[in-house]
């Protein structure tokens, strides 16, 4: 059985897919075809506040194109898939996005995307443009005690850290304030994957790594690289349990504590699996006594058309859950 | 390369994932567990208007569950996978939804669904629920002159049903009224789907049938069954122009004319796919001189995890548009 995709020349794959969703949503947001990104182009797009840019490898969309719009991102810069975006692109979509008021970057843990993020915020800042950065780095399957390792990858938390942030940013926060905000929303968010198939890159016909029937690959992150082992195969009940465990006792989680969830499919995990897994995520965490404050189910952050899911939690503080609620209003997320 | 589901027992797959969506939503929806329906809770759950209700085999998700909401549908039927909810079960939807108003139900035309929302609409009737029915039938693919024939299945189309009669529900259109509107959006719209790889049935571990690496499935449904024909695989570009040609066609698009666009994903096909066929559908239309008043694109009506997608098109009318522009809020849609 090989794969195909709905595609023209692989190489122009972004840049079509780009043209695409800003058609798709002209009264949201525009995307400039070179440098590549994608700045907001709703009514309330000059209303004086700081602004979000966040960006990074394609193929995780909705991440985070679908998510430029009021209440979120003010900007995105999409790299090639799974490749950062260039410091020059990043450049351009922080000049696109500030309004003078000093622009928040949100930054997934990766070495090229924390590389030339950075190099784009020293570029930025010469230009008398305020910068400050978040860094997200969720996903509890790569802690490491190395001291002078890249630590834990980032991943689906960063939709709760655009969210977040991207509220208090509509109501005024400073850009500091916001820097402190995403700090505290990553220090309380972690997340764990599992793939039952790997994705297959654009243009390929075979999944990037195979899987015996009775495994799945635990502890996998978002471009299609093998996780950090083999588990059994089992119910969802079993698999869910198994990938809750270790993030509930990473964030110290117990009786009376809430959070709020994010079950994210990877790619081509049907709605009735996250549903499912929603369901088993609350019965396991219902049996630590812990409470799901707010949840968020659905194809958020993917991993091309991996087979799977993340789950990730983030501490319910008052103040979290307070923005959370604030309107947004963007492509993939609405509410 | 066996496929594998998140699932518990494929018996409960259904009843389980209810129960995550409802925990998920619970400021919007409530799930009915036996008999299985799904219910709007929202704060405008009890203000008095036509109701619309519909329903079907489960596996389409979104449709029709993630369409309960304001502005949409006030409560949708389940089905078991692929198979038609019972009348039972929907008699007991439409009594849920009632307001007093009447209901309108929206059907898609397959024999089981027909037969069972006829059943429950005269139940309906003879307990004084004034009931009127919208028969969905856009797949352009089963078009047949066999005057005695099932007719055309209804597929993506269904959404513009349940968007735009809901909009006008809520701005208060009698069921007589709302009949009619549902009658005209059905008759300006038409679909046609493909399919780059077949679905696979819960608890199975392989697809519901083969494609050689160098064919696509023209003219496919959304129940895992074969469409009416084999094509080359080719370039996005020419697979959305094969798509849509014959749909221009039928509906007598040419220059000057505008649409509603729908471009579905049937399960796995992924973001970044379906903007690039967003893009190809745009520029193929615009050479016929026609333009796109509004874009919808992404995985609205589902076939398990096919991979392929779908054009539906529905003549840009003005009423049809200002409908489409109201407000909705659902799981699935909101804006």
């Amino acid at each position: 059985m090989s794969v195909r995709q709905l595609i023209n020349d692989p190489d122009d794959f972004v840049a079509e897919a780009l043209q695409g969703l800003q058609q798709a949503h002209p009264a949201l947001l525009r995307a400039n075809p070179d440098p590549a990104y994608v700045v907001r182009a709703d009514e309330g797009a000059a209303r004086p506040k700081v602004a979000l840019v966040s960006g990074g490898g394609s193929g995780h969309e909705p991440l985070h194109t679908g998510f430029v719009g009021e209440g979120m991102l003010d900007a995105a810069v999409p790299g090639a898939v799974f490749a950062s975006p260039t410091a020059f692109q990043i450049r351009a979509a922080i000049g696109a996005a500030d309004r003078g008021r000093g622009v928040l970057l949100v930054v997934k843990n990766y070495t090229g995307d924390v590389l030339n993020f950075s190099i784009a915020a020293e570029l930025a800042r010469e230009d008398g443009i305020e910068v400050e950065t978040v860094l997200v780095d969720d996903d509890l399957a790569t802690s490491s005690s190395d001291e002078g390792g890249p630590g834990r990858r980032g991943t689906a938390a960063v939709v709760a850290v655009e969210k977040i942030c991207g509220a208090a940013a509509e109501r005024g926060a400073s850009l500091s304030d916001l820097a402190l905000l995403g700090k505290r929303v990553v220090d309380s968010a972690r997340t764990m994957a599992l793939a039952l198939q790997a994705c297959t890159h654009p243009g390929q016909s075979q999944p990037s790594f195979e899987l015996p029937a009775d495994e799945v690959e635990f502890g996998v992150g978002i471009h299609g690289e093998h996780g950090v082992g083999r588990r059994p195969f089992g119910p969802a009940r079993d698999l869910v349990a198994e990938l809750t465990r270790p993030i509930t006792a990473e964030l110290g989680l117990g009786d009376g504590d809430r959070v709020i969830a994010i079950v994210n499919g990877l790619g081509s995990t049907h709605a009735l699996e996250l549903s499912v897994a929603h369901r088993e995520l609350t019965a396991f965490l219902g049996g630590l006594g812990v409470g799901v404050a707010r949840s968020l189910v659905g194809p958020y952050v993917t991993a091309l058309d991996m087979r799977g899911f993340s789950v990730t939690l983030l501490r319910a503080e008052d103040d979290f859950v307070d923005l959370w609620d604030a309107p947004v209003r963007t492509p993939a997320l609405t509410w």
